[in-house]
């Protein structure tokens, strides 16, 4: 495999590169006022595509289902469809979330905080499925190959990624999302959900699960989505999601530099958190980066799925720096970067810019 | 009005800023593989909000038709329904589509190809519902007001925009796109869609229409959306979308810089066109910059909505910069840039960088 061109990190003064724009053209984030759903409508969930969005026929698709299993699989539409159904919420997050604001920046797909949604993701137990087929006492990893195809540091291939046979309990082969057929860019006509995990995991355009023996060794695993210290350093593969709360920004915003406005008064802070590791305890909330007050949680929802939570802020005319972070037992969002070189898994926590105005004052 | 803040220009040297990387991050264009749709699906299509998405209960939801009128109206949905339903078909582009391209480049929304979708929009025609309120003799324009609300360079306001009477025969109240009721980022409940018109007309989440008897002076028409030739210029208004042709780039893309990769041999290119001004009469691509080949166009569509193209290109191995123009009675795209201090209603061709590999060699 070649991976002769690793990942760049840009220099400490270096802006935006045309590259990293293009890809943020094309790939986007959920808009944050957008956390006020429960599930995010379509549209506005966060979409990243490595290659082309594939147009796959629904009526032609065929799922195989084999190596190391006693019967193989194809299995059309209505095969899947056989299977029973199951519908769980979850949040996805991407593995890149937060990579623009990490200094020096990792040069890839340049998120700020957007990159989550939320959905209902309907279709078959991937454990029904391979049941089905007859997993072999052998089998060590299930590898999910996709219709998408391009190239990355020089390695041609279609997307491919491993999942551990013991992490496969929660996946759904999904075909509905939000109660209706998979949008194309959300993966049509089947996907893998591996709920709690980060988006990397979730294939999409799904065509094809070889249950192997060993460690699957390609590249989505072994080199993209790991975090590493220092190009030589092998690292660790990024899996299940960190916990991280996110905040609507409050009032209103500049259009060009996204700074909030605020009346003074009594403001109603909101938003959601979640952890792919374990369930979310708390979420604390700061206008000063020094004291933290707690914010009150929501129901809990679906395991995997994020949890609502509000704060009260007393906001009296000035300019404030709000955070909001979660914390589970693993541990509480950081404050300051967990940087690595390919912004992997990194959950700092969120900055919101706030002007507040007095009652009745200047507008701006 | 406070237009101190004028827009910036960058400076010729100067790499995409935090600031845009914002906007891009919430904005999104539609990837240009969704070129092969007639209708875009929900998701794809462009999207630009300039302030944030406003949450609009569609049950408490009112629209006062007022001004000019003998009698004023206020509407509800249901109200809105009563009148006779049309659906058009229609292409939207955002009139800072390719603004990210120009040199120097305006600071704004960073778009470079992609601002750009179409739709089915479904509601009642703006002129039954001004038939209904009686229009006066002397009534100039109708201004559209939304529920979304921010700053812009310095100026607080609704968003806001004035149309001449002269132009509302196609204007359409839309309550469905593709066939189901808009979804929240595209205006919900009811948005206005000017066929022909450049995206900043198509007011969404719409909640007020004021017939007024003199050229509306608000900041969108006045400030914002003129093509300038320096800040002090007063400009002309942005109005009808120029001619335009974009190609779904062939082969398969590297993650990163998005170069292409081709095999050789006999390469249909296929795309779409649009012109709000005056129907698509021709398409031509260039694989050379020099020589420009016919494309063949697909069957006319509905006036406003793009028309679909193909052309035959004998690929030899090499790297290229291929480009599609559109043609209608008004002129032909440029391939030079047709510069102004917003980026607005530019039209420069699109370029596509391309690699063509022999067949069976070597893949990057």
């Amino acid at each position: 495999m070649r991976t002769d061109e690793a990942a760049r990190v840009a220099a400490p003064d270096e802006a935006v590169s045309l590259d990293e724009l293009r890809l943020a053209a094309r790939n986007h984030g959920m808009p944050l006022e957008a956390l006020r759903y429960d599930v995010t409508p379509i549209g506005m969930h966060y979409l990243l595509t490595h290659y082309d969005i594939p147009f796959v026929d629904e009526t032609t698709w065929r799922l195989a289902v084999r190596g190391r299993v006693a019967t193989p699989l194809v299995l059309d539409l209505a095969a899947l469809r056989d299977f029973p159904a199951v519908e769980r919420t979850v949040t996805l997050e991407c593995a890149g979330n937060g990579r623009a604001r990490l200094l020096p920046r990792p040069v890839s797909q340049p998120w700020l905080d957007e990159a989550v949604g939320t959905a209902r993701w309907r279709g078959a137990r991937l454990t029904d499925v391979l049941s089905a087929a007859g997993l072999s006492s052998d089998a060590v990893e299930v590898v999910f190959t996709g219709h998408d195809h391009g190239t990355e540091r020089g390695v041609e291939q279609d997307y491919q990624r491993g999942l551990p046979v013991a992490d496969v309990a929660d996946v759904v082969l999904a075909y509905e999302m939000n109660g209706a057929p998979l949008p194309p860019q959300h993966g049509a006509p089947v996907r893998a959900v591996v709920p709690g995990w980060y988006g990397m995991a979730h294939v999409k355009w799904l065509r094809d699960i070889e249950v192997v023996a060993e460690p699957f060794d390609g590249y989505q695993n072994a080199v993209a989505y790991r975090e590493r210290m220092s190009a030589d350093d092998p690292g660790t593969p990024v899996t299940r999601i960190r916990p991280r709360a996110l905040m609507v920004p409050p009032g209103y915003p500049d259009f060009m530099t996204r700074r909030r406005y605020v009346t003074a008064g009594v403001v109603t802070l909101t938003g959601r958190a979640w952890s792919g590791r374990a369930p979310v305890t708390a979420v604390s909330v700061s206008c000063d980066g020094r004291t933290w007050l707690p914010a009150t949680l929501g129901p809990a929802a679906d395991r995997y799925a994020w949890r609502s939570w509000s704060a009260t802020w007393e906001a009296t005319p000035g300019e404030y720096t709000l955070m909001a972070r979660a914390e589970d037992e693993t541990g509480v969002q950081p404050v300051d970067q967990p940087w690595n070189v390919g912004g992997m898994a990194n959950n700092m926590t969120q900055r919101v810019e706030v002007v507040v105005r007095p009652p009745g004052g200047a507008t701006t």
